[in-house]
């Protein structure tokens, strides 16, 4: 089953109380993944229509790896799996933001989140934090 | 001036201290603006490598309208400008994360945060917070 589509009126698109999530040409939204508790910000992936179905419905994130091509539930292979205690979708529903509680790592590089280097705006060079 | 290119090997990629972005097809990189104080995501936009060079250079959030397909400097004229503290790159750079000081309004629609519809995941009706 397909989600409604995007209304064509921006406004009534950024005041509607109805589900409407705006695919881009790809079919994907932009998905935040956001520490419910501490509201650190964990990573950005991405969703298809069935990875935010998938989502609604199980309660468990789940995303569309551009990568590998395939819907992919996290932490299905690392454990690493993210609790959805609330989904907010954003003013015209391009993107939407899942406040969650991670199990270990959220980045595959075993770090909490995958936002770890500053950028140095003089040299830009990166630094860790 | 260019940036430089993402490095071929991931794990490189993931642990250079380059600033090596990842550009999609369309040559942007998606841009997380969050509020440095209170750690609310206020909004997310595009940038192509010019909105991000200026938005490294003059510390004021500028991004890439897809929409009027133009550089965008935030505010320039609602006033609601982002004076940016940090900017932080993810594991393989095809996104940023803006820290930011927002005056006003960062949504369009004149509240603080673009995400301000939460999806009742077994309606799928939004209700506003």
């Amino acid at each position: 089953m397909s989600f409604e589509p995007p209304l064509t009126n921006k406004a009534d698109q950024d005041e509607t109380d109805e589900l409407r999530p705006k695919f881009n040409a790809d079919g994907l939204i932009a998905a935040i993944a956001q520490d419910a508790d501490t509201n650190e910000i964990l990573m950005l992936a991405w969703m298809n229509e069935a990875a935010l179905r998938a989502t609604l419905e199980t309660g468990r994130a789940t995303y569309w790896s551009r990568s590998r091509q395939e819907l992919w539930v996290k932490g299905e292979t690392s454990g690493h799996t993210q609790e959805v205690v609330e989904v907010l979708v954003d003013c015209d529903q391009d993107a939407v933001l899942l406040k969650v509680r991670q199990t270990g790592a959220a980045c595959h590089t075993g770090r909490k989140a995958c936002f770890y280097r500053t950028i140095d705006p003089k040299t830009l060079r990166l630094s860790q934090s």
